[in-house]
């Protein structure tokens, strides 16, 4: 079973990495860029299980080791690997 | 407009940052991690377009800019903002 993660600054906080990468696509001719935020993409498989169950795991995984609740929005997605 | 980039280390290159993150993980409890990928996740915000030149401009973006084509493999997400 995958668990994807997708996170990211929360909005309102400075993300020097996200305006380097705007500026950065703008100077190579990419002009209609407005804004870019940069974050983490983490897969985390573990063994199968029921998804109501591998969700509530991955909310603990969130919450105690890969998101900074302060600073950090992220999302899940459980997918079942075949 | 919204584009969404998932980059994560291709299969087989080493990811000393996922296995960081696994040994974490088990050392918090979490004891059927079998694997962990750690990647980027950039939202890139542009002018309105239709979505197939978006597309082809993120496929740009990607191979100019903000994927390492020798270590990290990429999906694009073309998301419309209301």
């Amino acid at each position: 079973m995958l668990i994807k993660f997708f996170i990211k600054p929360r909005k309102g906080v400075l993300d020097p990495q996200g305006r380097a990468v705007a500026e950065s696509l703008k100077s190579l001719g990419f002009n209609d860029v407005k804004d870019v935020k940069v974050g983490k993409y983490i897969e985390v498989y573990i063994e199968d299980k029921e998804k109501d169950k591998a969700l509530e795991e991955a909310k603990e995984m969130a919450k105690k080791a890969l998101v900074n609740d302060l600073i950090e929005d992220y999302e899940i997605e459980v997918v079942e690997v075949r």
